[in-house]
């Protein structure tokens, strides 16, 4: 237990970010916590997701240290779960990795020509449930 | 626009604050970036969410400059929106507040005898709405 949640197993975790597609990135910004969120996809034990040239994300990301957060939710049943990773990014330069992860097929919901890709290593894993009291 | 995504107005960033009930607040704990899910309501142009007594969230919020996001998405149709707040919190200490507060039903998902109220007035607030490309 954690506040008062049901913890999750590092398995449960990574079996829900792999079942996601929608997270939210934490970053900071000119010295400011931001939260925006991003199309991602779960590939070998990493978080995968795309910044355009020259955004705000993509300047914050860079070989820093970021949350990543995945959540689902029943208002009308009021129970849900939450997964949190923390961990350093690093944008992909590999030419193999990159065309493996352009077939992912990430959404590319803003425009952005020139697109990068940004992965995260979770070096800290954790997942909460909640349930209704 | 803003990344290739359009940018909401503040007030279509409050109508929407107010139409949600589940938010993610980002803060930093232990040097690290977090970001935690909770219950909210939208107040007289405040953010107000309650924290239990001891929780990591409490000790990370207090009279910190905080991020709060809510987002909405539809998967199918590839759009949705997000708002983003950031600003410093403070505890509600004033009694008939904290009755006020009490009253709106903020749901306690989690166990927590000794309950919290923060509020965040923001000092940034900014939305975006993403559609398919």
């Amino acid at each position: 237990m954690d506040d008062g949640l049901e913890l999750l197993t590092e398995a449960e975790c990574r079996s829900l970010l792999a079942s996601g597609s929608i997270g939210r990135v934490g970053v900071t910004v000119g010295a400011l916590p931001v939260i925006l969120p991003v199309n991602y996809a779960y590939v070998d034990g990493a978080i995968v997701f795309r910044t355009a040239e020259g955004t705000k994300l993509r300047a914050a990301v860079d070989r820093a240290v970021i949350a990543f957060e995945v959540d689902e939710y029943d208002e009308a049943l009021q129970h849900g779960w939450s997964v949190l990773a923390v961990g350093q990014a690093s944008e992909v330069a590999d030419e193999a990795e990159l065309a493996t992860f352009r077939a992912l097929g990430l959404a590319p919901w803003a425009d952005g020509t020139r697109t990068h890709y940004v992965r995260l290593v979770p070096e800290m894993l954790t997942g909460r449930r909640i349930v209704a009291v």
